[in-house]
């Protein structure tokens, strides 16, 4: 199978660092890699959000897929960088969660080894881009068909991040705003199945964002009355809140954190 | 030949979106799938800057290439999925008018068919996220080599958004801008051809944004006096009012849509 | 080997252009070609940007890649389009000091050309995008493997930009900002060379941002104190002031040519 490398960073490309990532990676790889973008638009040092992205991208992926993660701001501390096996794609990140969300949703163990300069003829590491000189050369290995255990020891407990659950409350649930996107649409932590709960139990639900006025449920966007913000599912099953043609964002001010209810009427 | 899809989307690169439709496309493609970013970042939802853009990239590409377009603010309703092959290029998109400037430079007419869900094995289509659940399974068929007939069944009728038209005049023509570019270039509707049956009638062409005093025209950016807005014959053959190794629409506060005249001095 | 071309840009990506460039490489390279973005951010007309960038990247690519380089605000004038061979590497670009720092660090001379339009059978150049006219044409043909002197007779005497130097005093070195990056850190021209001149005459090295407090030298970011700038060994062995989980830049307000001073204690 031909071997590709998927980047995930907080890097921009203003700088020159996606560009010496991939230069690495060219240059160490087999001759047919090929190196895939996800994003580099991460914001600076969010590794939740980058943790978000994760869990959302990496499913569509196919086995054999290697993804290169370099949000790390405690890089040259003592954070260990990690390489882990899922559902046969392989993940190489700093240790600081950034891979939580993802482990979550694997059925099964992980395998994880931390990774070993001295494996990969590293004498020295930089003290701040550990992505060029130690992420991108391991990549790179085992882009040419190496195991992951040439990387170095077995490790466990990788940290994990814990997920903003949604929270049973007496008479539904009690959720909140985990992504704002580029369109302003307000992405929440509850899904389809709190939804089809609040349904069963009554035929109505009633969708909040804070305080306000119960949203309107639609089944897409341009369903939607224009100027209102509305509440449909969205292509993570997860509810989102929504104004057609427009940003829900803009429209009410929201951002990640603020809470939405979902009670049966 | 080997397969390449091209990505043209108003999702910008923050989110998730960007990285589903390229998973899709590697698990579901061939082998030596390339995968090309044309642009993410369309603005939100906007159909006529998507239609530009295709436009005016879209010559460039060698026949076998594939043209993944998601812009897509009528997703979920009823607006259709078409899959379109054109001088030997093959475009999929939604049915909204984005391929519509497009399809009017090809010569001859275009075969089109309606992406039909069920010959892809799509059972539920998400609400709001058709690139990734049916534009992508679609092309990632067609990269396999798949004809377009085995995607759906012809179509005609494509919807078609009017292209703002240089109108002819006593004295000359009346253009518009229609794009403003990264440098603050102003792209109007005028091209060469009216340029030279302007200079044909007389030897000096007057070329005014709104009622503004005459604009210089020059060959190329470097020939501009400093700080003054001149015209020249941009890349794509329009006329473009430019100011040297400064924006033009920084200058001049123009916008698309406003009016540029060119009359026979 | 397979071909590669990278793209270092001032066009952003909202526009066409860089899709231009790339549907040209891929109708006119080999079938196995492969376009990889380095940048389209470099700052408008930025050759400055783009010299520092490309400096920084391109040492980590591989013999045998070709880079393409459009930042390029004299296009259409006498500048000459020349393509240059350094380190089993190839660039096509304005002659307009884009390469020059790039070329201060290669070992022994480089060859370079003057790129001949009638050796690609360009009859008439735009006047404004010799990126898509000459220089992505010119690019396709290295890809399919022509020797340099295919395109055009050899030429000496590259425009060459002076680099910022630190300048010898009687107590240290003065420096100044080159650079500020997307995490607000401060890229200075004073190295690890200096700064270890610096400490083998004193134990201690006091580095100042123009008059301000004596910086805290750290190894790596997570070393720093909340909330402080401090200094340290950036990923290209240039001193960078940084803060911790946060920017250097905003903290500061420090811009790219302000005074760095480091002396001996």
């Amino acid at each position: 199978m031909r071997a590709r490398v998927t980047l995930t960073t907080d890097f921009g490309t203003r700088d020159p660092y996606v560009a010496q990532l991939k230069g690495v990676l060219y240059a160490r790889g087999p001759d047919d890699l090929e190196v895939v973008d996800l994003t580099h638009e991460i914001e600076a040092q969010n590794v939740r959000e980058a943790a978000l992205f994760l869990r959302t991208a990496w499913p569509q992926f196919p086995p054999g897929t290697i993804h290169l993660v370099v949000v790390d701001p405690g890089v040259g501390s003592a954070r260990r960088a990690v390489a882990v096996e899922a559902a046969g794609q392989r993940m190489l990140a700093p240790d600081n969660g950034v891979l939580s969300w993802l482990l979550d949703a694997v059925a099964g163990e992980a395998q994880a080894i931390e990774i070993d300069p001295a494996r990969l003829g590293v004498a020295t590491l930089s003290s701040t881009f550990h992505g060029r000189d130690l992420f991108a050369p391991a990549a790179a290995r085992l882009a040419h068909g190496a195991a992951l255990e040439t990387l170095g020891a077995r490790v466990t407990g990788l940290m994990r991040l814990p997920q903003p659950q949604a929270q049973r409350g007496p008479r539904g649930w009690q959720g909140e705003i985990i992504h704002v996107d580029r369109f302003g649409n307000l992405i929440t932590n509850l899904s389809r199945a709190e939804l089809a709960e609040a349904l069963q139990r009554n035929q109505q639900a009633i969708i909040r964002l804070g305080n306000g006025a119960p949203l309107p449920l639609v089944r897409w966007y341009a369903e939607a009355p224009a100027g209102i913000a509305v509440v449909l599912i969205g292509s993570s099953e997860l509810l989102e809140i929504a104004v057609r043609d427009a940003s829900a964002q803009a429209l009410t001010g929201a951002r990640v954190g603020d809470k939405v209810s979902l009670e049966s009427a």
